[in-house]
């Protein structure tokens, strides 16, 4: 249930730091000698080869694994590492990295279930301040100000109403409990709304947005039998 | 009130179109000749010059400007552009890209008020794929589902509460009318925390970030007269 981390470039060393302040275990696997210093002193377990080689992908136990960052530079290497590990672990989720749109589309058709383009994140960022300022420092300090990983989760309507009966917000009184708050909605259609309303009749194969602090979350958590 | 954005590559791209995407008026300054065409086709108003010379900055009306985005690829250069632009309008507020966490501490003391590394912003977001899934998605959908630029918005408590005096989130009637809902809250130190209880008591001096959806924000604005 590890995580494997192929390149540890510029995106990866960040990625790496985000992944343990959240307390997962990572694999690291990086080609360049150059890094493996760092990798060393800051006590990161890692294997030293070419993620493009199954035999190196099959050392970080990637058949176990639940999932995979492929962070190198060359997106032809990604596109390799996503198709060969694909075939090793289906059940893998794969997060890529890309340097155009028309590479984003490939890294798709290949098997990545989320393809990033820095370049893009970056350029959403830099706007994102200056359009949505509030919304960005939420978002900063959601992850680093509480110690539970999970400020926001999705829950769906089968685990939220286990009777299967719709009802609205105001009824769900094992939920209400908790002090989680629902903030967002999405239609069996993936239709997304913000902030419903309390009056408002969850329907059989939705799913809503919640949020909460660590101990509503621990109540949550032991309300609905939720594992993680 | 406008937006200059200096540098139209992949970062100023993607920062180009999410400001239009929230209506923001923008000038976009750019020296490369290879880049116009683009421009031209997409119907953008634009400069043809050097950014980090005084005058092409005063063409872009940077006096009149709230926001400068310096999105060029060399630090040094955006370096310069923030110098100049402070110098040119101190209320302005000034994003910066950088490449190197060293020259995002220069880029502060130049006058910048947010620095943004693209390459840690990738890393970061690769990563939130794997610990925060959820968040991630939910704050991609609340940017473009709903016709409203803020439905997350910070509100300090003399808004909230005009008549100055403390009380709990229960306690604020005209507020709780508007349906947005209370998800953080920020002591007048800055402490942060996640979604408050609503018998919690909120303090002189600090602030609140809420939730609401185009209607619900509509009803804060009428009720508190807000401008934005
Ligand atoms: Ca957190
Ligand atoms: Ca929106």
């Amino acid at each position: 249930n590890h995580v494997v981390l192929c390149g540890y470039g510029r995106n990866g060393n960040q990625a790496l730091k985000k992944l343990r302040q959240y307390k997962k275990e990572v694999v690291v696997i990086e080609h360049d000698k150059e890094k493996w210093e760092a990798l060393q002193d800051d006590d990161i377990l890692f294997i030293k080869g070419d993620a493009t080689k199954d035999e190196v992908l099959k050392e970080a136990n990637i058949e176990n694994a639940s999932h995979l960052i492929s962070a190198l530079d060359e997106d032809t290497q990604n596109l390799f590492i996503v198709l060969s590990a694909k075939q090793m672990n289906n059940q893998l989720k794969i997060i890529c990295r890309a340097s155009t749109e028309a590479n984003y589309k490939k890294m798709k058709l290949a098997g990545a279930d989320n393809v990033i383009l820095p370049e893009k994140v970056g350029g959403d960022h830099l706007a994102s301040l200056v359009v949505t300022p509030d919304l960005i420092d939420f978002f900063d300090k959601l992850s680093i100000s509480d110690g539970d990983t999970h400020n926001v989760r999705e829950l769906k309507f089968n685990v939220l109403c286990p009777d299967d009966n719709e009802k609205s917000i105001n009824e769900l009184e094992k939920f209400n409990k908790t002090g989680c708050k629902i903030i967002g909605y999405k239609d069996k259609g993936n239709k997304f709304s913000v902030n419903p309303e309390s009056d408002f009749i969850l329907k059989k194969g939705s799913s809503v947005i919640i949020i909460g602090n660590s101990k509503q979350m621990q109540n949550l958590r032991a309300n609905f039998e939720l594992k993680d």
